[in-house]
């Protein structure tokens, strides 16, 4: 089954927002097994959206139109549609009695062209909006299935992944569903994984094997079709067992979190907690901690010790460590160790993690870009410190830091 | 001058990455005055990038496509428009001798396959890669033109601004150049902008005002033709001039710089330092400060007080102040002023900034999400501290409060 995935919207031709409902309905269908063979964003102009449907309608199966659904004049996909397969559009009902509620219960009169909002094609089905008031629609005509779905992805995803996907699905000759698993892996590149794996990925058929790379974290999805879980489990399974059997010390998940949602549930599960003492990454790795909701349970918090001076005044690092000649510096293994020991003890945490480093652009106490000490104290073991030598620019390296400091905290909790 | 914009890569399609180069090109289109009418993304398959690009032939003056033009056997571009012009690939010497270099200097043999990268079409000009191997190549053949461009945004992006984006006015019938300006604003949301401007941007005719908003910020372009500088100046000038006279107050750049770089400028301007005490945001705050290079020279670092223990151990806040029926609490006018106050005193800084707040999903000592205090104390001067209520999920009001922080820090040091 052939896909196009078709854009709306002006907004993205003047380069106003990024495409990011293609990637994510993209990789969606990949995931049900369909292939996309092209993206096109066009304009809200009728003449030029219709050129694209025609065009689509030649070389795939499915189209996919995102954009266009709202109630101002510019919203033009459903119109197009109609036109383009020759059906009148109509009201859906319940799409109208929830948009007249919601106006109600704002207490505002509602605005006619809301209404547009309801319509859907003729003989089509109506695709639920659960986060908004435009209704999607799913049509088979000539052989070629349509989906059409509102622009903004708040909508759009759940839409999509609700009602559409198994609309399509269902249209699909095969209906065996998909089984897959993630696993995520931390402390290792993209390339050396890939290396270690490429005999099973070249020799992949019927089960797939993908591997994603994002952000400072690689990921590997297997696929299979099958007719039930176990039969997917039979299929699934070995080849788990000899990915983990090859690279398993670098597997921190079996889910799709990400490394520092993993760190904050074993330090919850364990009653245990984190304090961070930040110098090259200035704030990135709390930042990052705190982004997952309930962190506050594990993560105490820390010091960003951007300046020699705020690690000795608040770390106590002594300066004749810090600054001089022979001193080790503030990039050093003997400063990550007392940075690390240091925000243990001040915040009474029983996990204590320093990154010091270089991140760029120039070079730091004569050090290179990208040189960077990690340091792990635990109140009831030893300290820790890696030397890393990073890539890549200044944001890349504070956020290679940041993952490779949760990496090293995540083989201690599991040590 | 109608362009279409061609990337071209499996990955893309498979929703493996972002199609950000779509965005970036379009905007840069915008700028020198061309229309972008479609995006195209297609994958490494020579018959459908010689269907994609006879159809961008059909309704475009400009083709430009991204992507393609490495040394594996994947990167197909440059064989696709030679096979479609009629062209010959000849070695482009300069580009070899680059790429012959570089492999010496890594003391690495060279695979042949890299000499693939110093190929262009033989009646085409070379577009210089400042940041890579592969040549880009500028062509117009029967009244259209061609740009290649590699895929990877960091070499695409100075190819694109530095050779590309030039070649393409070349070939522009009205040669008169763009000037522009931009705005930068904090403190003010992007409907309340338009609101102020609504006559002005209805009324723009020649010299166009184009609102952007993204992160936490939100800017305006001033852009229009003219011949000379002078010109321009005379044109854009009193349009500037009555934009300031009515929402001046909020306008912190008139250049494209974050709010944390305006702020770290002006820091160092003044020879004065910062430090900040984040509660809900958790670390983001100093992560954009010190994504900034140079920012040490400004920004001391400062304390994640995450917990309640943090800010009474490290910051000194009195327990029952933060804890008990009637305590204030944490999320209180009281702690966001001790907050500030105490990092500034701890650390020596010269400034004080503190966040404190509720950032989701779940409310906070009984307040609701969203309610966010931002102090900011001086080291010789009294202490502020703000009420705000942001709107949003968890990361949302933590990067809008990390920006209102920095907004008010900013009044401060302009007041």
């Amino acid at each position: 089954m052939r896909a196009e995935i078709i854009a709306v919207g002006t907004e993205l031709l003047m380069g106003q927002i990024v495409n990011t409902n293609a990637q994510y309905i993209s990789r969606g269908l990949a995931d049900i097994g369909v292939g996309v063979y092209f993206q096109t964003v066009v304009g809200d102009n009728v003449q030029r959206m219709k050129e694209s449907l025609r065009i689509a309608k030649g070389r795939a199966d499915v189209i996919i139109c995102t954009g266009g659904l709202g109630p101002t004049q510019d919203d033009l996909t459903k119109d197009v549609l109609a036109e383009t397969v020759g059906q009148r559009l109509v009201m859906h009902a319940p799409s109208m009695d929830k948009i007249e509620q919601m106006f109600q219960a704002r207490g505002v009169p509602m605005v006619e062209s809301n209404a547009r909002q309801a319509l859907m094609l003729e003989h089509s089905e109506p695709l639920a909006n659960d986060t908004g008031l435009a209704v999607g629609v799913a049509l088979t005509h000539e052989g070629t299935h349509y989906v059409l779905l509102p622009g903004p992805p708040k909508e759009m995803k759940p839409m999509f992944d609700r009602y559409a996907k198994p609309w399509i699905v269902s249209r699909m000759e095969s209906v065996q569903p998909l089984y897959s698993v993630m696993l995520k892996f931390a402390g290792i590149g993209e390339s050396q994984l890939e290396h270690a794996l490429i005999d099973l990925i070249e020799a992949q058929g019927d089960t797939t094997i993908a591997p994603y790379a994002k952000e400072g974290e690689v990921a590997i999805r297997l696929t299979t079709r099958a007719v039930s879980e176990a039969e997917a489990q039979t299929k699934l399974q070995p080849l788990e067992a000899d990915i983990r059997r090859r690279v398993g010390e670098y597997v921190y998940a079996a889910e799709d979190i990400a490394l520092e949602e993993a760190v904050l549930r074993r330090l919850a599960d364990q009653g245990r907690t984190l304090a961070v003492a930040e110098s090259c990454t200035g704030g990135l790795l709390s930042d990052l901690l705190t982004n997952i909701p309930g962190s506050s349970a594990a993560f105490a918090g820390g010091i960003i010790c951007y300046t020699n001076r705020v690690k000795h005044g608040l770390l106590n690092v002594p300066m004749e460590q810090l600054e001089g000649v022979e001193a080790p510096g503030a990039i050093s293994e003997e400063t990550a160790r007392m940075l690390a020991e240091q925000v243990l003890a001040l915040t009474g945490a029983d996990y204590g993690v320093s990154v010091t480093g270089v991140a760029g652009p120039g070079e730091s106490e004569g050090k290179p870009v990208g040189l960077v000490y990690v340091g792990v104290a635990a109140r009831d073991g030893e300290t820790t410190v890696k030397q890393l030598q990073q890539f890549g620019n200044r944001e890349t390296i504070k956020l290679r830091s940041a993952k490779s400091a949760l990496y090293h905290l995540w083989k201690r909790l599991n040590s």
